[in-house]
């Protein structure tokens, strides 16, 4: 990937501001954790793992702007910034995982200095950021055992590049089949409201030179009737136990349309996405974000003023919709309680 | 309805622009059959049966523009606007519907005097656009038979008042029930790429007092999951012989949404929809739009430059997903080429 996500530089987090794109490449420096927070807030860093790099090096920008004398006292101020960053968006699991990993590892080194202890938890921060990297590849690989050449290929949102810190989890199937010189093609659903399909999926698939085709979402039913579509391979942002995948608004539906059409339908994700706590989907809460996103999200006014609006940020596809769950140990076939645990037993979590 | 959506007056056209609904409400005046094509393929008017009335006024102002000094000049001017004007949009039947009966008045018209003749048609154009006046009102107390009270519908684009002389096709049956004192509540698809749904057809139910909630396309899937939609209505710009519904892109997903999720999907729309030319769906032209409707539609760029863009206005809604198709004399329930002659031949077409 010619743009790196995020990184830590020189004692701060530069990142792409991801809500310009594609118009403007900007990369924006983030130096505490309420920046972070605003910056996970307003999408300016987005996509599951992404968000949990970000929470990771909010953590470390929290420890840095502490002023605890004590290792003790560094790991409380540790705790909340990890809590307050937990607030930024309730659905993308991969989050909490990242800021619990941050937090746990803390508490290992109250016996450090606060100088030390800094230093180790940007390191474990950087790890998180670097198994990414691995995690990403991993995905691609086994993703791509799955595409044939000459296939077409459709996705909703980006699940690529920008959403984590490499190659993406559904976008990195795309860019090593296509690296291992299959012809495939992508059709991106442009995904209303924020249009991350058109401005960021489109975007990197381009710059890759992957033939991409942008479609309005209400159009991914038509290309599929006309036969165009082999596989539709998407993202999550958290899976239930028994399989269940919440990812961007319009999953679901697309999933339906895919079944209805006899379109195989894959999720892409590391097993950090993974939430064994919640047996189901309809546990996963699910964010609701403003009306304006609708109403008005292009600078100009798109619905009359004082019209209701409904705007959830995801949706739960039910693992029965699933034809397999890519994870960077391998392919999930027809997701399942079992199937998953054994997956997860043989992978060693 | 409040708004008039296309009329006569004192020798020129006047309607609604709607590309600038909701922002502005800002009435246009046409002169020239030139002038209408142009209005009619930017879409300031839309929706089949206005497109209907537009084309036959189109005729009367190329009428008006002719020089022709015999009747049977005139008659060829009139032939010449007619077929100008059917190159405007190549979907709606109701366009080359009202054309064709445009002509084949002027056809018997050739003995009288231009002047005379003028006359006539203009009369002519005034008919049609009476006749879905009370085509508009026959669909709603139809359709609103269907509708208990307590209901929630969804539709998609805007099959309302502005895409007829009044009360609209889907949007009549909602503004009737409404009338009868049931208590509806609609869910607006916003309908991209170019947003009738949420600009329009949010509007105009806002405007008669009836709950409307905006939701983007990939939304729909969602409240269909929610167990929040009743029923779906819908409008068509052309339906085939056997039932199979052409009308705006989306409406096809729509239908597979609603048959997974068992909610009855219905097509509210005047017999003059109906081209019995056609056999079947796969026969109905489908137009093919500009890119940057999808690409900048917004006034910004939200798709990088030199990407694919696929952007077919309409799609074909296979008859075996509709539950039934409401016209001015009743339903056609579970809709087949058997049921649609019956209809027709009782409605003495």
């Amino acid at each position: 990937m010619p743009i790196s996500t995020i990184e830590w530089n020189r004692g701060a987090v530069r990142m792409v501001d991801q809500t310009l794109l594609p118009e403007k490449c900007k990369i924006i420096t983030i130096r505490t954790p309420k920046e972070m927070w605003q910056a996970i807030k307003r999408l300016s860093v987005r996509g599951a793992p992404a968000i949990g790099i970000a929470g990771a090096m909010g953590v470390v920008l929290g420890a840095r702007q502490s002023k605890a004398k004590t290792g003790s006292a560094l790991l409380k101020d540790v705790r909340k910034a990890a809590k307050y960053l937990a607030t930024s968006r309730p659905t993308a699991v991969n989050l909490f995982w990242a800021l619990d990993r941050m937090t746990a590892h803390a508490e290992t080194l109250t016996e450090k200095s606060p100088a030390a202890m800094r230093e180790e938890l940007l390191a474990e921060a950087i790890r998180i950021w670097e198994e990414d990297r691995a995690t990403c590849r991993a995905i691609g690989a086994h993703g791509a055992a799955l595409v044939a050449d000459g296939e077409t290929l459709l996705t909703h949102c980006n699940a690529g590049g920008l959403a984590t810190a490499d190659y993406g989890t559904a976008l990195a199937v795309m860019f090593t089949a296509h690296e291992q010189g299959k012809k495939i093609r992508v059709f991106a659903d442009e995904t209303r409201p924020l249009l991350q399909g058109s401005r960021i999926t489109a975007w990197e698939l381009k710059n890759e030179g992957i033939p991409v085709t942008v479609i309005c979402d209400n159009m991914a039913a038509q290309v599929m009737k006309e036969g165009r579509v082999d596989r539709v391979i998407v993202g999550a942002d958290r899976i239930a136990a028994n399989g269940d995948a919440a990812n961007k608004i319009g999953t679901y539906g697309l999933a339906v349309l895919a079944r209805f059409h006899k379109v195989p339908f894959y999720v892409a994700a590391p097993i950090s996405t993974f939430d064994l706590t919640l047996a189901g989907g309809e546990a996963i809460p699910i964010e609701q974000r403003s009306a304006d996103e609708i109403a008005s999200g292009f600078g100009r006014r798109t619905a009359p003023r004082g019209v209701e609006v409904y705007n959830p940020a995801f949706d739960v596809t039910p693992a029965r919709l699933i034809a397999g769950i890519i994870t960077e140990h391998g392919l999930i076939e027809k997701p399942s309680k079992k199937a998953i645990r054994e997956h997860l037993r043989q992978a060693g979590v």
